[in-house]
């Protein structure tokens, strides 16, 4: 954390300063950024924006107050990375349960109304993140990003029990979208109007109907229910990840929850008639406690506690994009998470996609209000995160048919097991991998940085930061900042010296009118303000010191003009050297550019100035000139 | 963390129910413990004793609120375990400082005004510690402990504004200590009754003098300046902890501060005269400033904000009792920290020394108000601690007299620089050993467990929990809860067979009446409520499960008779094998009793049950019979 750059000032440092003027009280007139609906996506966007107090942004909700009791509860490595981004990764892993192993029981063959252990399998490939797969309650998530936005410039709080009840979008003016929210209590309506209007209200969305996006898909008639329980059993692995799938009373996913005693549930239940509801069926927690203890035999399950339970039948939907954009006209309102994709929440992907579609629009409507970017970037959103929820959908209707699959007999590993070890990656959440765009460039030059595939997400590993020796990850540099990255992976040369591609690459940034540092960076920002350059060199920590960085690496920022310390890394040959890690070009080097939202935008070879500042051009619009000057 | 064990409920488990009747409010007339001060010291016991609402603590302090701007900031790796006990450390690994790496200047000889780098050295040595060494301000620290106390089911907080002013202890009677408490801005004293009082009240500490222990010592007639600095350097090593020796200016030590840009720096100033004392010479920041700069010639130094600065000299005082202990009555006030020890700062030792008194001293006072524990227990305090201070002063006195030193010329590393690496234990916090006594066994049986040397620290390794595969620290267990954990590290054996050592052993601790779990824990308290059984097994944690092993270590706790799964642990082979790490004997394995504050108590045989229940009864009482028996 990097903190008391315009003087010391006691106190914590994760509590910003209150912004002067911060929006707050009741509902404006008029707000730049409009989010209806507090679950996981609305509160990812609004923690994004709460760091942006010039940018009036504000989040209802129908419900009266935080959520206590969440249902979803899986949290990706890739959530995880973006958790760190937005500072609260060391809670989760502190207050929640770690996935490291998933185990699979199948019929015995000896004793097939028996289940007995038939694999097990470490639950996320080695090295495929720094960070763990975990656990945790949902309503902790919304505390976490509460707290969050409590604690940022704007002090952005929920507007709890305010429900849409219209939302119509104007052809032109500053602030197209008017909204009409109805106190859930009773009261008059309040009109609010806004730039922008971001639907995270569920699968239900009343923002998705006003802009005529339809959810559509199937189900398949297969019903399921799922439990929070406290219980007793002697079912040896209630503390892992379990797959069970039994020769006749079918299937059980247990998954352990935080704090050590509570175990989540999914249990098969009964196939439905064609258009069947499992409402109608009348079942009760009792039901899916029976159906638990026969699929469990022969082990006891004595349950003490239910904490919460469900019933529900397997569906998928999609919508055909997520906001109202039309060719002529660039989106002003958008949908995410639920509203745009809904789908069984067995592999723990609902809550991540939904976070991720949020991650994703936010830094783009950030740069958009900040005037940093042309709105033709919102476009982008939909674009890469449809895609993204078709994958998903995909991916959950061949889940949820195999789970429900009767087991075949045989040697071999059953279909459930095989096809989760394959999918390990799409569950941590690492497959998405947005197509070539203007965000996203061209695998040209992906051969000198092949471990930073284009489109995919930043793979963090290991350095040692050269001012202080501090071991770290490369990765967690990013923060949910909106600033875009520039890693320069150095070739082997010394970078005190002149000809050197860093010093080069320097000399470009600080002093070429094509630099798109100069070209985007507003006059009186600090230097990295909107593009962060980093430089990782091959040379141990100990050969080097700073004094043979360019200054460029040695930004002076704030009042003070004080020294930024934090932006040279070597590799740390005890925990692996990032360069074989990543393999990067060690005789060439190699540029990663790395998006606001931790994607890898573009790879090109140190020297390609030129196209680095057509790259930016493309997406960022130049800085206002400075009015002083 | 485990939590949810009598039931799911919604919020922060870090945030424990407020117990009921709760103290609260005014001062009461007679409380269990007086703490007077809220410095480290006090905060590390009060943050102690607020888990235990049914005994009443309240805590007084003359300042009007919280530290703002403190003056420690060294945090040593066993402070920081101590502090992943209380449940905060990885808020001081994000917020603070990392101390990594150490350097070490002098004059260059060729150009004798001028420094030069002489050295480089891990900070601490490889596998010391799980924990880092971290610099963070002292309020920061404070901050923590308030928020532990706060979310305690005592809620305690500070009483501030009363100045302690005057203490007496009477003969006898329930609460022996009457204290006097005037407050700072004006108003009637009030009287408070005590079991126990402690003062933490620092040099001046009004207790000490009211108990008639006295600081005794001397000063080394040497001033220092010691400012917290925004600064422009071109120094190379501003972000590293550095000595540096000048030739003819003086000596500065430099401490790189939390968020990355303020730095400390102590400053050697002049020798004083006999008796003088350096507030008498008028410095002002600027004298600091200045000779700072004449010592890091030839590189440019300019400050930006001082954010505080002092001038002291150097002194080392010591009291010879931390208590008001007779022959024949047990002690009923103590002092901790400064009012038992004052030194020279340099060494970032003062405040870990001081939070490490008040740890040795609340579990002791928790055991004895609850009684669990004869009252003789709180002699140790000042046995065990007053040693370890004495060994402090010596040390600092040392490192004071080489730090002042002239450097000599040769090609040889200097003093201060061979000095620094030869202590890394000690500054590292590692060094404390308790003497053999009643609560530290001999070292009999060592051989089995080398690595867990008695009397020291237990030092953490890793380990896989068997019920979960989740990897860990096993020293993180320990949590500050006044709890005896007794490790057993098994021999080679099949746990599930009858016979094994580990069988033996869990069967003995249920079942025989002379067990000291059966003997030392209350009826009706769930089975690890006093003394916490552990298990390390030598296979690797996917050669067993849950069903192996006795019922010892699975035991039934809370109102539903959940089983808790979390006892039991398993070699971490890419980590690095326990047994190994520790020298534990594999044949014969070996049971390591350990204290409340992380420090071994005893090594035995695994088998040695009654030596183990003999240990025990020497420190712990019999629990109450059930009174429903």
């Amino acid at each position: 954390m990097q903190y008391h750059l315009d003087g010391f000032r006691p106190g914590d440092p994760e509590r910003h300063d209150a912004a002067p003027g911060r929006p707050g009280g009741a509902l404006p007139e008029a707000v730049d950024v409009l989010i209806v609906g507090s679950g996981p996506a609305g509160l990812t966007l609004a923690g994004q924006m709460a760091r942006f107090p010039h940018i009036s942004t504000r989040i209802v909700e129908r419900r009266a107050g935080p959520m206590e009791r969440g249902q979803a509860d899986g949290i990706s490595c890739r959530t995880m990375e973006m958790f760190a981004a937005f500072g609260f990764a060391e809670k989760v892993m502190k207050q929640g349960y770690w996935v490291n192993e998933t185990t699979f029981w199948r019929p015995d063959p000896e004793h097939p109304d028996h289940i007995r252990r038939n694999g097990r399998v470490q639950d996320v490939e080695e090295g495929l993140s720094e960070m763990p797969h975990m656990i945790l309650n949902q309503a902790r998530v919304h505390d976490f990003y509460l707290e969050t936005m409590r604690n940022a410039p704007s002090r952005l709080e929920p507007d709890y029990g305010l429900e849409l009840t219209d939302l119509r979008v104007a052809v032109e003016g500053e602030h197209p979208v008017t909204a009409t929210l109805t106190p859930v209590g009773g009261g008059a309506p309040v009109t609010v109007r806004a730039r922008y209007a971001v639907g995270c209200d569920g699968a239900r969305s009343a923002v998705r109907r006003a802009i005529g996006r339809e959810l559509t898909g199937d189900s398949a008639n297969q019903a399921w229910g799922v439990m929070d329980v406290l219980a007793v059993t002697d079912f040896p692995d209630i503390r892992f990840k379990t797959l069970i799938q039994s020769a006749a009373e079918g299937s059980i996913l247990i998954i352990p929850r935080e704090g050590g005693y509570l175990v989540r549930l999914y249990i098969e239940l009964d196939k439905l008639a064609e258009g069947e509801r499992v409402a109608s069926r009348n079942l009760t927690a009792d039901h899916l406690v029976a159906a638990a203890r026969r699929i469990l035999r022969p082990y006891s399950f004595e349950v003490k506690e239910v904490a919460w339970w469900s019933v529900y039948e397997i569906g998928q939907r999609l919508t055909d994009r997520f906001d109202d954009a039309e060719a002529a006209r660039a989106p002003r309102v958008f949908i995410a998470g639920d509203a745009c994709h809904t789908h069984s929440p067995k592999a723990g992907q609902g809550m991540n996609v939904s976070m991720g579609d949020a991650f994703n629009l936010g830094w783009k409507l950030a740069s958009v209000l900040d005037g940093r970017a042309r709105p033709e970037l919102l476009r982008s959103y939909s674009e890469e995160r449809q895609a993204v929820a078709q994958d998903l959908i995909d991916f959950d209707r061949e889940w949820a048919r195999i789970m429900s699959e009767r087991p075949a007999g045989g040697a071999d590993a059953p279909r459930f097991q095989s096809y989760f070890i394959e999918h390990g990656r799409y569950t941590a959440g690492m497959s998405v991998t947005y197509a070539p765009s203007a965000l996203t460039g061209s695998a040209t030059w992906q051969a000198q940085a092949a471990g930073f595939p284009v489109g995919a997400r930043f793979h963090s590993a290991p350095v040692i930061r050269l001012a202080d020796a501090k071991p770290m990850q490369l990765g967690q540099v990013i923060e949910a900042d909106t600033r875009w990255r520039l890693f320069a992976f150095c070739p082997a040369q010394d970078p005190a010296e002149e000809r050197s591609a860093l010093r080069q690459l320097c000399r470009f940034l600080t002093d070429d009118p094509d630099s798109p540092i100069r070209r985007h960076t507003p006059a009186g920002a600090d230097p990295d303000a909107v593009i962060d350059l980093r430089a990782v060199l091959q040379q141990g920590h100990r050969d080097l010191d700073t004094t043979a960085l360019p200054e460029a690496l040695l930004p002076r920022k704030g009042r003070y003009g004080l020294v930024d310390y934090e932006k040279v890394f070597c590799p740390d040959a005890r925990a692996g050297d990032i360069f074989d890690m990543r393999g990067i070009d060690r005789s060439r080097g190699a540029l990663v550019v790395v998006r606001p939202d931790q994607y890898v935008a573009h790879v090109l070879p140190i020297e390609e100035h030129a196209e680095l500042a057509a790259f930016f051009a493309r997406i960022l619009l130049p800085a206002a000139p400075d009015a002083a000057a």
